[in-house]
């Protein structure tokens, strides 16, 4: 009763559907990228493996640093972000603890985990603005103007609760440091400062960069691609998640909902009615 | 550089890898459990074909009916469930309607969605010890006493919002009807009866059957196995995180949090420290 | 140490951030849409309740069996669809049933699960440009056109194994039936068939429309928001999905990988290197 | 219409709810644990931050330098585990690059990510028998038999594709080291060996620990918790997952399921048949 042809195939073209250049295994070898694994057991640090795995090789040490501090700097912003209240309210539904940081991961949708990878689409986007010959004020002005035209957010500015971000600060002074040492070119960090400073102008009230936008400097003076701006932010926040995951798992609440059971959700619906 | 070895195999060989009873797909064709897709569309029900997938054959209508009424029963108890509240916070992050709802489902864990499951398999206990000679009533205060004496709640009995669930009369009334048109057996609705009475004695308030149980006697009666209750909980509950996930979807909220922007988390940790 | 300041506020502004219109609970009350649950328990068929969870209101019965037709259409497509197969492998690695629905559902993503939506957003530009004069004909040549040029796929026409699709012709039959008594308008209809027309001119091989435009006909014909295409697909093909989630929890196997463990995946990165 | 009682709370009240002392935000503050985050920024490392985060304190150098090799060790074994290949195929549906990695650390479970965690628990079990006065060699000869009397697996030992997993050695070399300098006591180290050394016993086949008890030693030695096992694993094995889902994003397939559209899974189910 097989639907399957009985052609003969080789086990290497059936292989070839799932073939990889990330990892290569065998009876008793492992190969990260071609470095055999226990090589680097001991040797290669986690934040280097990272970027070992997503870029086919490793970082320098300057570099390295860099995506460190972006990596530690995004790890929680407490439980009222919604990825963060979904693991801990899984954490509480009888499901494993990965199970509860799979919940959290995939609220980092395009809104809630997606503004690092949109803004280092709009510093490419005013690099390339730039390299066309456009001054790099005049095209930062006009990509806020179109922003702005159409009543959108420019992606890792201002923050709905910060006034100003603690995070960005920090995170820039590593960027420029890097800059005067000839580790990265510089031109994002410009490109991301030239918004901040057309977002402010005219208004009393500056805009300035969010975590993402700083964290969006930071990968894309690496090098990185912009998809891979949300990668590194899951991988960063997963530290969160998990923590607070944990936390909830060791209190042992049970079915843990968004409001204490005494307080009921509001009703905006039709009055009870019958079946004809 | 193929780590895979080049010996030859057939088609056969690695379509068995993933050979199924339950669909069988060629060119122009698609046979579910055997019938051609084109036969059911029009004829079968939703509800029969849930039936088909989950056991091979379809059932007789007066079981169709019992399991719809099971199915229907319990899409739905509101946003203070944490499936619901997590599925409505995705709909705000920015992935598609269908993360959202998985993102709900996930959450209908062992201690969210599994007590239907778990009911069956006590009911099943319960039915076993009488079938080796236990008067019924002795059986059910033994797992009752075995229960409390292990601290744990009877899976199915008692709600922590209703004194009495709704749902439980009119499910197990059409379990009643069915039982006395020789439709089931009713040895499962003996036992979660017995389960009840024995969970009241000696006892001034009542812990009566709540959804769980009451569906865990229909899915049991008709001889689903007790996974396939949890299974069949997680049909039933996505139409309401669907509908949930698209009322928030309407909203135009964003990154919705399980607190109003004005209301801070509390804090329980260390005081503000510095590094050394 | 709390954050949380201690004004005062009532309990109704809280429930306000989880109002919601679909369900009302209270102790000992469930009101689905206003529907005490008790009335609809053995009354409201589960594909009527589908459609008051996400409606509002009940379906006559004549449109209730289009809901029914389409959603009973797309149960299952066998393991080679990816939403399937990684269901499948997740009931082998000792996560609930829930998590392995989930997992499959997560997959239904724009490319997967969404061109039943793709397809009604089209086919309501399709009957706006009718709307506004054009004739459907052109219209409908001048669409194809735009996504030929752009090297798009018109979504839901065409499918890469049914040289046509065995579900396409009974789901149009009961929509013509449907619009022969007056049940529905035959507009999503007429703009599909006008869109297939357009497909098949000048072209030796035909592009019939498949399971997603057919099923989005209906939807369409029925008034849903196409993003609710989606979210009915979902509800839909979840019934395949632990259809095959559980036939592989009985099989017993253990992380099961896509291939059998005999035929190792390919490599294609560098060769074996060493650390400097 | 609200359901939501209008007596007054406190905000405090309904953020104690969701109280944590994990992170505490205000306006223009963040700090993690205490530790106000722009004084960690490019002075705390990332793995020294996942210590902070689960543990509220940060870990001396020596013992980081553990957590970090075991973290860095574990981060992928090819597309052929399922939560590889599930990553991968999420990859070409059409969801983010969260939802991918979401997809992925959903299935490790029990039994594809929970190896590690029961590793644990049977470290301290047989540190407990050792404490009470058992031979460690006895003790661990008895857990073995307890195993293989159950016809289960000692979690940890033995590899189903490798005869060594390359990972043992380098890990417990690291451990070695840690605990003739002092850094850890060594008690989990000695009861993984013991295990090991009881697994050999009379076998002519060596059953050698594999990547899951290496690791659960050294975060036995640590001081986590077992089920942080499963946590810190999820963290590690995430950089696999993102890595492999970006590759697969790269090249652009679309729907991948397990087998080349070319060969078809293979059917066990009934023979065609029709509706009576």
């Amino acid at each position: 009763m097989s639907a399957a042809a009985d052609t003969p195939m080789t086990r290497g073209e059936v292989g070839d559907w799932w073939a990889t250049g990330v990892t290569r295994i065998a009876p008793g070898e492992i190969e990260l990228r071609g470095y055999p694994v226990q090589d680097l057991i001991g040797r290669a640090t986690f934040v280097d493996t990272v970027w070992l795995m997503l870029r086919g090789e490793f970082p320098d040490p300057a570099r390295s640093r860099l995506l460190e501090a972006a990596l530690m700097a995004a790890v929680d912003h407490g439980p009222q972000a919604p990825s963060i209240a979904a693991a801990r309210m899984a954490a509480t539904c009888g499901v494993g603890l990965n199970n509860a940081v799979a919940t959290g991961v995939n609220l980092l949708g395009d809104v809630h985990g997606g503004a690092g990878q949109q803004c280092m689409e709009l510093l490419a986007d005013l690099r390339a603005r730039h390299d066309e010959g456009a001054a790099l004020d005049d095209a930062a002005g006009a990509i806020v103007a179109e922003h702005r035209g159409q009543g959108r957010y420019v992606p890792g500015f201002g923050h709905r609760f910060h006034p100003r971000d603690p995070r960005r600060d920090p995170l820039l002074d590593l960027v420029e440091k890097a800059v005067a040492e000839g580790v990265v070119e510089g031109r994002s960090l410009e490109a991301a400062l030239a918004l901040e400073a057309a977002l402010a102008r005219g208004r009393t009230r500056p805009v300035p960069m969010n975590i993402d936008a700083a964290t969006a400097v930071i990968y894309a003076e690496l090098g990185f691609a912009p998809e891979l701006g949300r990668g590194l932010f899951v991988l960063s926040r997963s530290v969160g998640i998990l923590a607070h995951a944990w936390e909830e798992r060791q209190s042992g609440a049970r079915i843990k909902g968004p409001l204490p059971r005494s307080v009921l959700a509001g009703y905006t619906g039709p009055a009870s009615r019958t079946l004809p």
